[in-house]
């Protein structure tokens, strides 16, 4: 029997504490987006996130900027919300207009405000084995789907397919860190098939429809699936979800798995971030 | 043929490069250790470190300090270094006594005289697939030695075994920075030979006295041993060399392969971080 793993139950599992703590303590933690040019998926992550936050108590503001905005612009916008006491959580959404050094913008923001995990003094935390202010929300949600399912990952040999300093790496030293034996693949990775046949856990984050099928996985194996590719029938992911499915034990589906926690998480590292700011201003 | 990479001759040859330029410049950068404790193998790489920066013209000072020194006490001896204008690049000998919380000493380093790239923010960026100041000195010379030999890393599937934050994690890094497609393996692994009878190249930083044989390899591999182990015999490596060399197309022996690069290294990186920050000086 395959167990589906529900992203969006647990999702809602974990913003519904979220939104009772923040009742019950009376706070308004805030988050701010960053979004500049007119990409119309970064719109709609964007409404979602915000429409999420609302419904838990936290605020949220968006600055939005056009398609050809000066980076200097952004930078002081930033400078800006790191200074802002009531900020508690700055996001830039990504990816940003091309003509934009995105690494120097992601270094802008505060280390405690980094509600992503993607500055380098955060990332490199989670690189070294210690503990950053944030973790990135979508791997750090897909370790909370594998802990909701009490999957054991010491051990484990697991594939990570897709390098983005969004998923693909932060995943690595994720399960790194929880003694997971992790190999990282990527467009230049020859004979992919040959490692994810002998992968206990595959998690596929490349954006290609049918990356993953049944000949490429081995039996009882566990498919995490963060591909986000729309076509005319609407949104898949990486993984070939009807034939895998014979095969896993464990499998996310596309939509309602990883995507759900994915937005949970950044509002758990926002509100966590909150806290963490208080602690600070009380000491 | 096999071939035995000669780490002793190419880090003579970057060594003598640096020592030329240091002499046409009449230049002196400088370096500064931090040693703890009373670790014998730790006495004898300082002590090497300090005969190679004096053969090449780099002034170096040893802080000393007992194996019951208070972490208070380091950290105001690294705030010092960060503060001295004459002094380019620290370096703390590791491992620290046992009492000394390692993490929060080597954040204290100022990340622009951050020698083997161990702050946060230096491994972040390298992480991240940005150039830090320093890359850490081990998987540096490693990788000058691939680039000596003009061994190709793209699409290659490369084994690290032992994951350190000194060797295996930004060995990792370096090598998918590079487009091979990495596993690291450490003491959880299961199946170390199943991974390792696939590998194009198999880099093993683990101390273990014939962790790799002969059986574990495949024909025409290339095998980096970064294994340090001492017995009455002297000095050994991971790699069970004798054996191993009949199957592998280039190995590096132990000594005279990686350790004369990590010195070379370390020597390079004190040159690099006196050159940034006379720039930084200039302007």
């Amino acid at each position: 029997m395959t167990i589906i793993m529900d992203g969006k139950k647990l999702a809602e599992k974990v913003t519904g504490n979220i939104k009772s703590e923040i009742k019950k303590y009376n706070i308004r933690p805030k988050l701010a987006v960053i979004m500049a040019g007119d990409n119309p998926s970064s719109k709609i992550y964007v409404q979602n996130k915000q429409k999420k936050a609302l419904e838990l108590g936290i605020d949220s503001v968006v600055l939005t900027f056009p398609q050809d905005v000066y980076e200097d612009n952004l930078l002081e916008n930033i400078y800006i919300l790191n200074e802002d006491v009531n900020i508690n959580a700055i996001l830039v959404q990504l990816p940003l207009p091309e003509h934009i050094n995105t690494k120097r913008i992601l270094e802008a923001i505060e280390p405690i405000k980094d509600v992503d995990g993607f500055t380098s003094y955060n990332f490199g935390l989670l690189a070294l084995g210690y503990n950053p202010y944030c973790i990135p929300c979508t791997p750090k949600g897909i370790l909370r789907l594998f802990d909701e399912y009490n999957i054991e990952l010491e051990g484990k040999n697991v594939l990570v397919a897709g390098r983005s300093n969004i998923v693909g790496k932060p995943m690595m030293m994720l399960l790194q860190n929880r003694n997971a034996t992790v190999t990282l693949a990527h467009s230049k990775t020859k004979n992919l098939k040959d490692i994810s046949i002998n992968s206990d856990i595959i998690i596929s984050a490349v954006g290609k429809e049918n990356l993953i099928t049944e000949d490429m996985v081995k039996q009882n194996s566990i498919i995490i699936d963060v591909g986000i590719n729309r076509d005319i029938n609407g949104l898949k992911g990486d993984v070939d979800f009807k034939n895998v499915i014979n095969k896993a034990s464990y499998i996310t589906p596309v939509p309602g798995g990883v995507g759900p926690m994915t937005i949970a998480m950044l509002m758990e590292n926002t509100f966590e971030l909150y806290k963490i700011q208080k602690n600070y201003q009380l000491l």
